[in-house]
């Protein structure tokens, strides 16, 4: 373990879900929905190939790890730190500040680190919206970030702030590290299993829910999904994505993890590449199952968009893809649900590590297991339906 | 010395650059004067009022500091780090990547600290350039950002690139120090001289040679200034804002600097006041002196923009303001001329430190120091003058 070299890192997910279609937002659209109109994009359309690399603009930073891990001066210390930022994709401005600190962490948490001596947070306000929209949105924002901060134990020191067309939000997150309290994502053995600690689909999720306005797009995916599915993936999403993988990142310590990702902008499958391009060992991931926010890969299919079940749709602040020994990934998986380390923890044994060339494959008709959002115990128990429509408006 | 304490920092300088004017760019344009604009503003549109703070919407960031201080768990160690982005506003791909370097950098070397353990580079790409300036420019950004790295003796190791309206480009410095490393700005006492590092008007200077371009405000100035002396300028400020401001921080531990800042979007006046409220002792600062680039005063006076002499013009990657014992600053000045730390290093003399209530000001009537660009004895030797043209076009 610890072999703390420099090593390059970062800034592959915005690159992979970058994409074509403009929208530079509107000032007079009211609030609540207008929010994610402040992006530049429809972020299905964003997934580059998976393991085309970071940006063909940015070759020479790599793609490697998930954080770079730098030797420093002092005593056998390393600095690792890690920064993203991105525009968007959920409606509400301060869950939106939440999942892009969750963002920002989640690449110190794939290296089992489970603290964060500083973050900077990085900020755009869109020179489209009225003084109004800003005044309203921007504090959200930053307290959906610091809130999100705070329970990873660190604190917003400083940053920067920009005028931009489009919304900004990001960070930098970073830590100073003993050589054990990092894990190095190199270390997978043939018999390891992979476990995957948050449901894939939230691109998928976000954009449905952009579609419920949108009657073109809505019509193409109408007959496999109800809007109040739609509803509740894209709240089932929004909770996934602001969730920190911190707890996670302990239990990989416990139950000593070989190596680890965060899923993001490649997807499942691109990241499970990129990790094991990295292994010292001759091995290869083989996924079989896809744990998949309910009805996110009707979806899929139906609108041919996404590439779900080709592990090539991408995701935001998704889950750590893990590898554990396999007689550890059972517990790993009923511990991480334990109420201590409170609500909304899952994992999910999603494939095994076997000899081969450090590639990664998903099997051709891999299991899709539907995630239900927790949403629908609470829509189940609601007595008052009356604003609840299983049918599209047009 | 070394009150390590976790202070905020940072963000200021492009929230006071930030401004009003839009001008999304072009794909069609060519390539060498286009490059600036892919940028939002017209630099001298930004200046907030001096001392205004950092930005309306990002109150509780602090522009107290240049960089945040962060005491570790590690043996007296501290974290400091400093993050900054912006858009271009030169036409040299390359030389911008310098300048972006060189600001970020400049946080730290306001702190007196003279090394940088890692940095991360945050990019975007513009949306409205074509694939073939893409390919161009890019690189070349991140070129000149790289190399300004190595000469700072860091490494670019990861960071971030997003398709965006605008280019984006800045970094974030990180090192983690012992005390002895850095020096706390607070300590000026009564009797202490200020000391600048850089000539100011690089924005004055960037934006006038915008205007060879604009008849209306070419006209405005002509008067005042000739073209060729606009081109001169304009390569005096962007060899500045490229320049680290490495060797004045080494030399303020030499000649035991009190207190220094970094002069940039709030002016040498904003940056002032800023510096003067972090004393622990009752003092103020008196600027007596304006060392500015040859002719950008009168342009200033003339245009009627800027506020240069009143200390208020924005600065991009400026020099330090540094608080000396008054016995060093003299020595300061004479030193950091020296050969031995290369090419174009100089310092002024600017104000001194009086009693008083943490504030600063400009004298009435400071005393303008025409700093003369370096182009001028190159242009004075060449023989053919026939490019030359002291008459605007129009």
């Amino acid at each position: 373990m610890a072999e703390a070299s420099a090593t390059g890192a970062g800034g592959e997910a915005m690159a992979a879900m970058a994409a074509t279609e403009g929208s530079s937002g509107s000032a007079g659209l009211p609030l609540g929905r207008s929010f994610s109109n402040y992006q530049p994009f429809e972020p299905q359309e964003a997934g580059l190939p998976a393991g085309s690399g970071p940006s063909p603009t940015f070759p020479a930073l790599g793609i490697g790890m998930d954080s770079c891990v730098i030797p420093l001066r002092h005593g056998g210390l390393s600095l690792v730190q890690t920064t993203d930022f991105f525009y968007p994709l959920v409606e509400d401005p301060y869950m939106m500040g939440r999942i892009a600190c969750a963002n920002v962490l989640s690449d110190l948490y794939a290296m089992g680190i489970t603290e964060c001596d500083n973050m900077l947070m990085l900020l755009s306000v869109s020179q489209s919206m009225s003084d109004e929209e800003r005044e309203k949105v921007t504090p959200l924002m930053i307290k959906g970030f610091r809130d999100a901060a705070e329970e990873g134990g660190t604190a917003v020191t400083g940053g920067q702030t920009v005028v931009n067309p489009w919304i900004i939000i990001g960070g930098v997150a970073t830590v100073v590290c003993q050589p054990n309290e990092f894990i190095m994502p190199d270390s997978a053995v043939v018999g390891d299993v992979l476990v995957l600690t948050k449901p894939l689909g939230t691109q998928v999720a976000v954009n449905a829910h952009q579609w419920l306005d949108n009657p073109e797009r809505w019509n193409k995916v109408k007959m496999v999904v109800s809007r109040e599915e739609v509803e509740l993936a894209y709240q089932e999403a929004m909770f996934n994505m602001a969730t920190l993988n911190r707890t996670a990142a302990g239990l990989m310590h416990t139950f000593n993890a070989h190596a680890a990702t965060d899923i993001t902008g490649f997807g499942i499958l691109g990241h499970s590449q990129n990790l094991a391009k990295q292994q010292r060992n001759e091995v290869s991931f083989v996924i079989h199952n896809l744990p998949i926010i309910a009805k996110m890969a009707a979806i899929s299919k139906a609108s041919g968009r996404f590439g779900l079940l080709q592990g090539t749709s991408a995701e935001t602040s998704g889950g750590l893809l893990i590898c554990l020994p396999r007689e550890q990934a059972a517990r790993f998986c009923s511990e991480i649900k334990s109420s201590k380390y409170g609500e909304g923890h899952q994992a999910w044994i999603v494939g095994i590590v076997e000899k081969g060339n450090r590639t990664a494959r998903i099997i051709d008709k891999p299991r899709v297991i539907e995630v239900l959002p927790r949403g629908v115990m609470a829509t189940a128990l609601a007595t008052d339906n009356s604003n609840a429509s299983s049918e599209p408006s047009s």
